[in-house]
């Protein structure tokens, strides 16, 4: 317990920074990433918080050409899906947006909870089954900080159908689909996200009113 | 984007400790939190990801003594439940945890999910509607880390049923309970969890076996 770690104000403006710098990105270089970062990565999300201890986490890399296309057609069907359900301004605006990099991205996980899982042994979870999957957005969270730090960009894909992509990966039926992570060295860096700059959604301080009882 | 910043060694090995560092707290100090570093932390996790830069977090600052009492009410019924649920080694083993810190954390959030939300219009929800409640998961693993940067601990409380959480605190019907969050300065530091420390559920490598396809 001594050795606990004390982080300084200059450890902290740095971390603040990061938090400011990480984007959802979707422009990857085919340059590709060392093995080792990958694996750097993957030993350190193994510490991000999970209700129980339970680790539900599942990576399942995607690496084949034909698995990834599959992916890729499961994106564009809930894309052109989500285009038709709207229009005019709000239409044009959104085939302008570029939403996911499985074109170029060198490095992509199907990220999955296992919802079966007896590790942890329920504890936190009989009320809330659903913080087994909260533990794996944490995780993704982490993950996604830990990558920035090392100059590597992370895009969140979530515009799939998950039974489909459950179906083509070949998944256990206890698994949850998460996330699709894309990741690689990024073609650009931004301090604003792309929907702020392409005029989709600007911040608000919405989730800044705290209602105090 | 040339003022982009570079992470170098140094940090990433800070941020790693930092990541190592973080536990989940259930024994806080009374000693008062600073409304500054409240209030920094929560302008810094409007920062978070969210899908279609939603921000659907909405934060409740459980403040009042009769409010307080309510949650942990609500806790120790559902804690009562989950005990009646396990028997033998497992049910002494599960009666020496401390699962919260409502009794003594100078700061209490109720994080929710507001799911009417605009505000995204409704990128990257329509076939997983359940980013939303991703989103508020991974900006609350950014407040834990930055949190702890500060030296302030932080414990996620899931052991109520959200439903009565809800009606005491009089929230909006599309606000879907996330999370309940103790936070003030520890009473101690551990590199280890505590539920690995007393015998709850110790840490495996099973995500981190990854399925290649």
């Amino acid at each position: 317990m001594n050795d606990a770690p004390v982080f300084d104000e200059n450890f902290r403006k740095e971390l603040w920074r990061l938090i400011e710098w990480r984007r959802d990105v979707r422009r990857f270089r085919t340059v590709p990433v060392p093995q080792a970062l990958v694996d750097e990565l993957l030993d350190l999300v193994q510490l991000s918080p999970s209700v129980g201890n339970s680790q539900p986490w599942r990576f399942v890399q995607v690496v084949s050409a034909a698995k990834r296309e599959a992916i890729r057609t499961n994106f564009q069907r809930c894309n052109a899906d989500a285009l038709a359900n709207v229009s005019g301004k709000r239409a044009e605006a959104y085939a302008r947006l570029k939403l996911e990099g499985i074109d170029a991205a060198p490095i992509q996980f199907a990220i999955f909870c296992d919802r079966s899982t007896c590790q942890g042994h329920g504890l936190g979870a009989r009320t809330m089954p659903e913080m087994l999957d909260y533990s794996v957005a944490g995780m993704i969270a982490c993950l996604w900080l830990a990558a920035r730090a090392m100059g590597l960009g992370l895009g969140w894909v979530s515009i799939l159908d998950p039974a489909i992509a459950a179906r083509d990966l070949d998944t256990p039926t206890s698994y949850k689909l998460i996330a699709y992570l894309c990741i690689g060295w990024p073609e650009e860096e931004h301090v604003d996200p792309e929907l702020v700059r392409l005029g989709w959604q600007d911040r608000t301080r919405l989730g800044r009113d705290i209602l105090c009882v």
